[in-house]
């Protein structure tokens, strides 16, 4: 070997060796800031507290309410305390349905007694006659069963749809998905066949007293009918009833009602980046909650995130190179106004996303990040894993970014769903038992600072 | 190249092939079984209904007490049940040491006013004088304050241990293992110095007002003096207090007492192996429980996760090569006499033990394993975790077994200690809301679904 060649094969090998220091050096870096992160979560009680005042003073916080208004002014206050770059708001035309004051339901049976059942509307159900109607019941688990029954046997009739989330799947998002199309088109099926009304047993594996409610959907030139969730506890009990006495009949009786449209707003926050201002790292999720409950876990808690990604920037003065915008979502329960108005806006601004983070799925303690991007980014995310093993951080998978951010797909944004255990949300989703008093404020904390950390990085790394 | 040779490396490749598929087949079909295991599990009420029972017929279930009695009877009775092929009781002899029904403290303060303290016993403390005893109070964080302020400040006075649980770090345990010497060794080191009494702030990172007990130790040639645990929420008060007042007094009042020892049980149960019955892969957990609670997550839980190892390979008609052997032990929180009974009855009878697996850390959601083992076999147990990634056990970590199972090592069993999310685990441990409306039956259920999937794969793979 000539001289040269071995001076460059030396010299290769110092950059080399460099190369690993300073990669070694900056992983370490890395890690104490996200341990840093992490201790600044757990020190700070601030989110936990607004949680609860937004529980407390804004609970049931639909699009279109009073409530709503109040989450949103009190939302705006709290970012502007922090000393931002920017708090505003984006105005969103949402719908405005009122569940009512009135949800009753009775079955009446000669054999098996009369028995008041825990019922909620179904949003954006409408409402029953003044007087509320009675009327026999059938049961079924599936739209095949129903096609079967035909509507000589569904005319006139109450449908109860009564297939159980399957409490054997591992996965309670998957148990969700295979059962919650009786809540979605239940009625719109239902009414094909000319059946008067809807009951659909609740989407949770918990047997509770509660009705969860939810969004369903009706369908253009298809009879609208009024659709109610009933508790699990209830639904069995209706169930059993109606095999001791088929013809038993129901009475429900509800007074929600459509008042249009309304005005109201996305809340938006940013520290502006240092280096790249114009590329933005979204951290989201939906401000507005379902009428049952105080939306503690569905979705305050991800609220609490997405001001606490923008808290502890600010506290810890990390000064981020891109711009770290935090979106609070109105309406995603009802119709995701405020997703598809932030998308539109995005469209018309061709602001650049460098990925949108969303945290709706519960308050509960963290386990990971689900990712939609393609496969060269996938592979750049998964790459983070490393700096999240101290942190018991482990899963980093291929999957569903948010309801919010999913319209942001069209302009090719990686979009991140943060994931927390979730077998306990369904307990909660939906109902009057998504209070205050179910958050773990650790476990809380601990969401905070997996969101803050995948920030931090995305904001030093990027994912491209 | 010739016949022979060509013959040769066919044979080979179709052996190579033979092998591929078989070990697919086996991969595939152990995932069924796995997948058949949660499915059961999951479905199956019987282990949180158990729990139920014991947790409510017999709380506060520490060894010598008429409830650890209720509870040896009952898990006897409920393993009776499940036709294994032996069920029976081992001989313990527990520590009798009974909490008294008299705990009461009390800050008397001029200045701050008198305020009552939730307090309880640390076990075995001694007794207060009947009269209990009233005195001065010197705060300490650490054994080192403690000996810096020497006999002069400490003589005659109640030591306050006050060091927090530091909430900042991730994995409570650890804030746990570092905060617990107060406790553990607190009226030692105190009566070395002639205090009269001491004081332990509760482990645990919540603000709550229960005492949470646990164990303490005397030593020899020291005095022996009074140790009560008190909640963080008056831990916090009193230590406000004396920043305004440093010479207010506590009164410190405790009828606990010593009966000497009494006899008691492990409660085994079996299945024989088919092909080797001598060697015995053990799950245990322990029956007993602290005075204050109902033992729900500590340890009831763990015994309602070992009974369900048998129940479910006997409703699910798994024939274990190996033997599987449960055991509850008697004591672990006072002087862990069930676990070395347990292992003096190994060393005599030269028992083989494939491996032991402990579950005690709580009902909480099932995260992974950690296993105190040498590197071969920790390699081995590593790639069992291929199997859990569906069911979302990611953590296959080296680490402890368990308190009970701990003395085995003497005889190279290879320990492993089942590990959920501990987050929540010391807002309950060994205090009043250790109770069974914090259990959540799918994480109970998970648990034993994990446990049992583990031991069904080191029956069918073995560890070495």
């Amino acid at each position: 070997m000539d001289l040269p060649y071995r001076m460059y094969y030396r010299l290769k090998l110092i950059v080399l060796i460099t190369l690993l220091v300073i990669n070694a050096y900056a992983q370490s870096d890395d890690s104490l800031t996200i341990s840093h992160i992490y201790a600044f979560a757990l020190a700070h009680a601030d989110g936990y507290e607004n949680l609860k005042y937004l529980c407390k003073k804004a609970p049931g916080r639909l699009a279109g309410s009073q409530a709503a208004e109040t989450a949103v002014n009190y939302s705006f206050d709290v970012l502007k305390n922090l000393a931002l770059d920017s708090v505003y708001l984006q105005e969103v035309t949402v719908p405005h349905w009122y569940q009512g004051d009135r949800a009753e339901a009775k079955l009446i049976s000669p054999v098996t007694g009369t028995k008041e059942l825990s019922v909620c509307a179904l949003g954006p159900s409408v409402p029953t006659p003044e007087n509320g109607i009675t009327a026999q019941v059938v049961e079924v688990l599936s739209f095949e069963e129903l096609e079967k029954l035909g509507v000589k046997n569904v005319e006139g009739k109450i449908v109860f749809f009564n297939r159980p989330m399957d409490p054997t799947v591992i996965n309670p998002m998957t148990a969700y998905s295979d059962a919650v199309n009786q809540r979605t088109q239940g009625a719109k099926e239902a009414a094909k066949y000319d059946a008067v009304g809807v009951l659909v047993r609740s989407m949770t594996t918990s047997l509770d007293d509660f009705p969860h409610t939810g969004v369903m959907r009706y369908e253009e030139n298809i009879n609208k009918i009024p659709a109610a969730a009933v508790s699990t506890q209830d639904a069995q009990l209706l169930s059993e009833s109606l095999k001791r006495d088929p013809n038993l009949t129901c009475f429900l009786n509800m007074n929600c009602n459509d008042h249009g449209e309304k005005k109201s707003f996305n809340v938006i926050a940013e520290i502006r980046g240092s280096k790249y201002p114009d590329q933005i790292i979204l951290a989201g999720a939906h401000l507005d909650a379902w009428f049952t409950g105080e939306g503690a876990h569905d979705d305050g808690a991800g609220c609490i995130h997405a001001i606490e990604v923008l808290r502890t920037f600010m506290k810890m003065s990390i000064k981020p190179n891109h711009t770290i915008r935090i979106v609070l979502f109105m309406d995603e329960e009802m119709n995701q106004s405020g997703g598809k108005t932030y998308a539109d806006h995005v469209r018309q601004s061709r602001e650049n996303h460098m990925a949108a983070i969303e945290s709706d799925r519960g308050g509960l303690v963290p386990l990971g990040f689900t990712i939609d991007a393609p496969d060269q980014i996938i592979e750049k995310f998964i790459a983070f894993k490393k700096h999240f093993l101290p942190c018991y951080i482990l899963r980093f998978e291929k999957g569903y970014g948010g309801v919010d951010i999913n319209p942001l797909k069209d302009f090719n944004v990686p979009l991140i769903g943060f994931l927390p255990d979730v077998q306990r949300y369904f307990d909660f989703h939906h109902s009057a038992n998504d209070t205050f008093d179910k958050i773990h404020i650790r476990e809380l904390q601990l969401g905070s600072a997996a969101i803050t950390s995948l920030v931090y990085l995305i904001d030093k790394y990027g994912l491209e």
